[in-house]
């Protein structure tokens, strides 16, 4: 890993931080204050500009404070299906409806990565990608919709489920990298880091990963 | 949930505990002691049959206590690649020797279920099923897998890895359960359970998961 550069994780949600600790990287959070307006009408162009506005922000901050040595990870997550993006529900009501829409059926989870790397007096460097899981559904009642609604999991999540969580019990099957539906492609993103030479010792694996209190 | 019904795990894995626990139903925990052995060339057959027979080890066992109201799950995963069957590595040399075989290729994962019931003075009532994962890694330097190995991370693992662990990195995608790599198709048993009747209220998930101590 580069020498005094610190990873940043622009992101307050709980599921990013516990990936990028399994990856066993250090990394300290700034969570990014910029809106998530979903204005682009395809999931992926969607994402990949959130993810984008999201470093931005952070990284704006950083150089605000002086830093100029970083490496700004931001990511945005949407669940689609059949043209329809959602995000996270904006009520109990509006949780029941799209868990309606995805039970019994395959909807596409995107999660869009931008890496804003800042090292010493060269410009800002730009990496935008996005992973696409397909996740497919058992049927469930409305009652099971309800039930799950009622656990107050659904609230905070694109799509209105974790897959993680209590929702499991519900996935059929998976195409594609899990993590990028729990909210970051830690496969991807551990590529991506090496294919610019971020891990050059192929991570210190067995130091395993710890979060800088910031 | 049948009235005094008690649902015993017969394993002592840590990842199916975490995984029942996650299925918001209440249950204790009896290891099989039943021995390990892979006689089949089917993974699709290994896995059942060491799953028929960790049930049917601990259903003896509950049956020699006096019980006669149960609901056993008995479990087991292996990797198969090419034709050849992969379940916990003995040594070192041996999970990088499965690691190098996996990376940079698709392998598949199998894990068989049996649901071994009691019911008063009904005889036993068995159910077996299977679930197969196809899981892709991207490639490993050789250095990233004695990195790995030097973990500890992969020794009690079929195939030599944790999906859920460090090795989340190395993977590029998977078609199928997730939880299925993990050790327990938690989608498919909930499905099962609810058809068989043990599921009529669709789980008090607000409840949530808790292990009964025994």
């Amino acid at each position: 890993m580069e020498g005094n550069l610190q990873i940043v994780l622009a992101s307050a949600s709980p599921r990013r931080k516990e990936l990028l600790t399994q990856m066993a990287i250090s990394y300290r959070i700034l969570p990014s204050s910029a809106d998530e307006i979903i204005e682009d009408r395809k999931p992926e162009q969607v994402v990949q500009r959130l993810s984008r506005l999201k470093a931005t922000d952070v990284s704006d901050k950083l150089q605000q404070q002086g830093e100029n040595n970083f490496l700004v990870i931001g990511a945005d997550t949407v669940v689609s299906y059949q043209g329809r993006i959602m995000g996270k529900p904006g009520s109990e009501k509006e949780a029941c409806d799209m868990l309606s829409c995805l039970q019994g059926n395959t909807h596409q989870v995107y999660t869009g990565v931008t890496l804003c790397i800042k090292i010493g007096k060269n410009e800002l460097d730009w990496h935008t990608f996005y992973e696409k899981t397909d996740v497919s559904m058992y049927p469930m009642t409305e009652k099971e919709i309800q039930d799950y609604v009622a656990t107050g999991e659904p609230m905070d999540k694109a799509g209105a489920y974790a897959i993680q969580g209590l929702c499991a019990v519900y996935i059929q099957r998976i195409s594609g990298d899990y993590n990028n539906v729990v909210g970051l492609p830690v496969g991807r993103l551990y590529q991506e880091l090496k294919k610019l030479g971020f891990m050059p010792e192929a991570v210190s694996l067995a130091e395993c990963g710890k979060e800088i209190q910031s």
